[in-house]
């Protein structure tokens, strides 16, 4: 019987994803219990790989370069509760349970706080936790 | 007063968006009722203007290079409730109200019907209509 060509930094999982010419995926962050978007954001190999052995969403960071564990300032982990894939193998889709109930920088639970409301964007949540506060930066 | 530099082609929510270079930004499409995510694609400007416009997902079919009109062979349209823009400007949350209950081209409600499970990805969600019966090819 032949071997399998996976090894434990290329199983088959992972090789089934179609990553983009950069290596990437994008992947939707999604709070399990609410259903509410929280965020998407992009992976990398490594990161989804992560994220799978250690239950906590790390992406790439694509203006820094590198790993981004969620909440490794901010304390605003997400605990994977489930990872899918998309018909197309070309989008993750995280179901989460979001630390401290804010997933966004400037504050708010989710990202996507602006709606479009008679062609402009309107901010139609509120901030929860005032960013310099979650930050330190004050 | 200078005159606005939007035009009907143009206007400011559209320019406000980061596009990549390919002119696209990704979309996801969310049950408006139930929360659940049914899949993500990609707009142009157009598309997105279309969506705006006419109140049904329009998006750019990558593989395709056309507009593709969710619903236009499945009847499966997708009416929008409320278009959302996230912190960076680079991704569009739809929330709509899904015909025929059915967003995925493999008859299934949503796109995201994997899970990693032990190392592998498993089909949990079940197919609701053969796409056959779907697309018109039996």
């Amino acid at each position: 019987m032949q071997e399998s060509s996976a090894t434990v930094d290329s199983p088959d999982w992972l090789n089934a994803i179609r990553w983009t010419e950069d290596g990437l995926v994008p992947a939707i962050a999604q709070d399990a219990e609410t259903g509410e978007i929280l965020m998407m954001a992009w992976m990398n190999r490594e990161s989804l790989r992560l994220t799978a052995e250690e239950g906590h969403a790390v992406y790439w960071s694509r203006s820094r370069g590198k790993l981004w564990r969620k909440g490794e300032t901010s304390g605003h982990q997400q605990v994977v509760k489930d990872i899918r894939l998309d018909c197309d193998e070309d989008v993750i889709l995280l179901k989460v349970e979001q630390k401290g109930g804010i997933a966004c920088h400037t504050g708010r639970r989710s990202c996507f706080y602006r709606t479009l409301k008679d062609g402009a964007w309107v901010a139609v949540d509120p901030v929860i936790k005032d960013p310099d506060a979650i930050y330190g930066n004050n």
